[in-house]
């Protein structure tokens, strides 16, 4: 996939968590980048990082950034970090990759964009699951017209998102924790793109019923659009329902799942009594862990990655992305668009990035994109707590910059 | 199922249209009542009426309520004569079972509910498919405490409805057209049955984006209710996708469907090239049109009729009714609660009247019940034209009268 007459752009690691092990494939597999660097505050992380990599470690986020190889700076730090570690990296005049969510506030995603805007950096927001092939492919057939305007979206996922084992601050929502922050921001995202960008109204309603576990575990949400369109937005990480049954038991990550697994993240959870055992599961889990079972290769068979069942309601016809295609139910018939598998998970990320860095390209993923779904968010759990609609002030529509 | 010291109900009917001839089997089958006379505007209508019960028909509603062979009025009149014909029963002493939606307006049902009250006569509303078993069951899991407390319910119906034959008056919201007076009282009356009845904000888009039929297509609506539950409702009618194939391939009647069938409402509509035409096709399909076949044995393997999929979050478990059942999704496991099919569809209608009537039983879906759903409805209209949150203030809560 690499240009031949670019090298691989150097990347540089803030953070060797989850979200690192989840983008890790794509690195390792696309050769348009190349990990250079990493910096973590836990030494066994960073261990096998020099490990896999060949590659230094630094012992802070600054000295990382000023390390002259590095072009681009991968920011995957907890979510009430990344503002600080962005504006960091966009100071020493690297190029930014940094992980939803943008920030925990607007203030903060400002401070960002003006960091990158200043320095003369790219700054892309993701992997959201906004990137996935079958959503912008979905966008595509929306944009030939052929099916007409979109007018209605509604997107459905019940995960077991709130029994994944968690660090204490990831359920406290002033800390970043919850779905509203963490899962609202792929859904979020994916409607934005698939409705045009442009939210004028947010109307909300949030749940947090496990008390063991106090951060909001549900939502549901309606988006007005400026274009009159409107969607509803529908997410459960209560661990009950699995909707990827919708999406023929393909999870998440493209993987087949095998439905005789139900229960499976609450299962694993009973074995950790307190906070700190569930703490110390995530970390022995986490990239360089004592359960961590190395950089994986590509798996076989995956299909394409995917946030629940997302129906686009058109003039004349609903499209409905799964992880192998496009479902099209037009005035006449019903139709099915197969795409091909990926070769690389998530290697939708690097497009944008490499495209912004090396080809001139502006990436969709930009950081006024990512604040205008921040900003949805963000209104998401102030409607909830207001009961009224909340009004836009930061959106920006999809292909401007 | 008729009590063996009770003779059947002797039933007259307002109305040989639609709503009738999906009665009808009920009717025909349920041994508890008896069709004994009628009123339509429609001669052809009246003769085989009178044809298949050798029973008299009548020229005015008046004449039909003042036979003294008719104990109960089961008014299936267009929308917009509900409240008028509801009172002209009770006036004359007759138990009321007026169709879904109760009335265009919440004063004309007060004045029904008023009228019944001052009568002393019963007045029940439906068929709404919250009388189906498999909603009834799963208000029943609820009320056993074994899930905990309903937090959040998302119902999702995707059907043709805009694209059925309709008069011309059913595509003019302001004469009762449209899928909220007619769509919406089904999923609103379901999810409040589920959520306990006592709604306290709602929020709505609303969606009419073919010009050829310019009412409601399609909505999604957010309800809050007093307990801090939440629901979110969405519907299209636009028929394109369709979400029978979340309800294995049974339609909402309770019949299997062929996937194959796909666009059948649509194609049939080509060929009625005028609205009048579209009414002739209309009135050829109803009892005793041209196109009619007769009244109908009750078919094969016919399972639970339904409106959409629905999923009710629990605190412990997310229930799900189908079509032959309840699925629980519970902490640990998940499994199914199958429910014995139907022995005639819709007798949970005459369940809840022969008791009221000869039983002393309250019924669920009364005037007063019935007039909060509706005020529901035209709630996710208001709302959708102003962007504000409605608040309620006819609301009752599940058992109470």
């Amino acid at each position: 996939m690499s240009n031949k007459n670019t090298p691989p752009l150097n990347i540089g690691v803030v953070g060797l968590g989850r979200a690192f092990t989840l983008m890790l494939p794509t690195f390792v597999h696309d050769s348009r980048v190349r990990l250079v660097a990493a910096t973590d505050p836990i030494a066994a992380a960073q261990a096998q990082f020099g490990k896999d990599f060949s590659a230094p470690t630094h012992d802070s986020v600054e000295a990382l950034c000023a390390n002259p190889d590095v072009e681009a700076v991968y920011i995957a730090s907890p979510h009430q970090f990344h503002a600080e570690h962005v504006c960091l990296a966009a100071a020493h005049g690297k190029h930014v990759l940094v992980e939803k969510p943008m920030a925990l506030s607007l203030d903060e995603c400002s401070r960002m964009i003006e960091a990158a805007r200043s320095a003369g950096v790219h700054l892309i927001v993701g992997h959201s699951h906004s990137f996935n092939t079958p959503i912008k492919r979905t966008r595509q057939i929306i944009d030939s017209g052929t099916y007409g305007a979109v007018k209605m979206i509604t997107a459905l996922n019940f995960t077991d998102f709130l029994y994944r084992p968690r660090r204490p601050e990831e359920l406290d929502t002033q800390a970043g924790g919850g779905v509203i922050h963490s899962q609202a921001t792929h859904q979020i995202d994916i409607v934005r793109l698939l409705g045009g960008g442009l939210v004028r109204s947010v109307q909300a309603h949030t749940g947090a019923w496990d008390s063991a576990r106090p951060t909001e575990g549900a939502y549901s949400a309606l988006l007005g659009f400026e274009s009159g369109a409107f969607a509803s937005a529908t997410y459960s990480g209560y661990g009950h329902y699995d909707s990827d049954e919708l999406m023929g038991n393909i999870g998440e990550m493209g993987q087949a799942k095998n439905p005789q697994d139900y229960g499976a993240a609450r299962k694993r959870l009973v074995n950790a009594a307190s906070a700190e055992e569930e703490s110390r599961l995530k970390a022995a889990r986490n990239y360089g862990g004592s359960l961590y079972t190395g950089t994986p290769s590509l798996p076989a068979g995956l299909a394409h990655q995917h946030f629940g069942n997302i129906i686009v309601s058109c003039e004349k016809a609903d499209l409905r992305p799964t992880p192998s295609g496009i479902e099209i139910y037009g005035d006449g018939q019903r139709s099915f668009e197969p795409l091909p598998p990926p070769a690389v998970p998530r290697s939708e990320v690097i497009d944008e990035l490499y495209g912004a860095v090396f080809e001139g390209r502006d990436p969709l993923h930009s950081g006024a994109w990512a604040r205008a779904t921040t900003e949805v968010c963000l209104a998401i759990l102030e409607a909830a707590r207001s009961g009224s609609a909340q009004p836009m002030r930061h959106q920006v529509a999809l292909g401007s910059t």
